[in-house]
């Protein structure tokens, strides 16, 4: 099944919160912190008690990339278990990368075919060649970095180009010319709804992930409230904290769905 | 032993070449691939063979972490063979990341503290606070990417801002302007030699990456005439394929040692 296809079969079921696992070991509940194998087992609870409701999952490789080959392991298996437990939905690598093309066909291949993910996410510095060996996965879809939750989006992605409008503008329209809708994703920060109000017409059938709602201080139903009113179903709402860190004690999965379940409400 | 000072000690030795272990599996001779610890046992060979001349090593993160968990394990015991061989050569982790502030903290953990390197490559767009959590390690050096040495270069690093120059040099001023020259290090391809000799007096006392020599079109010893005439002494050639894979038989190691020599001879 086409990441496309299983992102669309959600959103037709009204969900649209992709589920953050940036598990920090921190933060997770006393009782699996002196586990050896924490990380997973905290992701397998949060994932078998939210796999009804969400519309997606992400895995951010810095939470994993920093407790070394045994975090990537943890990633791994976590990625293995969603699947199994629901192959149509989709798992996003949150990996940022972006490097010149024999070093980016490398990133891909590890992305999709080690770690089986369904999409990626990319930093677009680069330019096209260095986004290309990822589109070269045509089943997949790979959310580019547009406008960003944090405030240093202001400080390059904001950039006036001499021809006009910001530069996070002048990349979405490249993105547009160059891949296919059903592969392309962008990052839109949910910190961002001046901007995503005035930039939703150019968004138009693609598929756009965004972060920053809750710790960051996006919302929810404001942001879902935005697309509904361009009649635009393909956002994929991010949260991480909010949900997964719901409860510290032995229920966290209960809290954890209880959680997605009033996000997906504001979403309606 | 701070990475500035280890840098600063091979520049004054005459040493300029980055060794770039860009290991692949299917490249290496032919009586390693079938041994279980192919990419590690190579990187020794290598290493070993050039530790002498190198004036730093690099490893790209793609060539490891698409072996999987066991990837970046022979990536953390080259860093540490490395360290063992010569504590006072820097090893750089090309990792070109960038992320929100809380998942940079990670990133740069385990760059610096879980893989052990003395450096890393960032990715700029996200802005300052995606880049502060590896500015924090005081004693490390960060490679952002000003302009690369891709194609790809040309769509968005080159775009002209309304202010006037390119969004490249914008980049170079800001990060010149946030962090203190023996952290700062920039990424500036080898293939852009005519914008090299114009943002030379800009690059001042800052640490340069120059990847680009070789496969990808770049001269070592015009890059470095353009870095002596202007008494710049902190550039860092960066050589992989030409240098690893200089043979494929039982004499790659050796063969490898004089490709660095002859590179070595064409920066004096």
């Amino acid at each position: 099944m086409k990441a496309a296809e299983k992102l669309d079969l959600k959103f037709s079921q009204g969900k649209h919160i992709c589920v953050g696992l940036d598990t920090d070991p921190a933060k997770i509940p006393a009782h699996l912190k002196n586990e050896t194998d924490a990380i997973y087992l905290f992701n397998k609870g949060i994932v078998e008690a939210t796999i009804q409701d969400a519309a997606a999952y992400k895995l951010n490789f810095a939470f994993y990339e920093c407790h070394g080959p045994e975090g990537m392991e943890a990633m791994r298996r976590t990625v293995e278990l969603i699947r199994s437990l629901d192959p149509a939905v989709a798992v996003i690598g949150d990996a940022k990368r972006g490097d010149i093309g024999n070093t980016s066909t490398m990133y891909a291949n590890a992305i999709f075919n080690i770690y089986g993910f369904d999409c990626s996410t990319l930093a677009p510095y680069m330019g096209k060649d260095s986004l290309d060996p990822f589109f070269a996965f045509s089943d997949r879809i790979n959310f580019v970095l547009v406008l960003t939750s944090n405030p240093g989006s202001r400080d390059f992605e904001k950039l006036e180009l001499s021809t006009g409008g910001p530069l996070y503008r002048e990349v979405l329209r490249r993105l547009r010319s160059w891949y296919p809708a059903e592969n392309l994703g962008m990052v839109f920060g949910a910190t961002n709804k001046t901007d995503l109000e005035k930039d939703i017409a150019e968004l138009k059938d693609n598929f756009i992930l965004l972060p920053g709602v809750g710790a960051q201080g996006g919302s929810a139903s404001e942001i879902s409230s935005v697309f509904r009113s361009a009649g635009h179903s393909r956002f994929l709402i991010n949260s991480s904290r909010n949900v997964i860190y719901a409860s510290p004690g032995t229920g966290f999965a209960e809290a954890a769905a209880n959680e997605l379940r009033v996000l997906n409400s504001q979403t309606a």
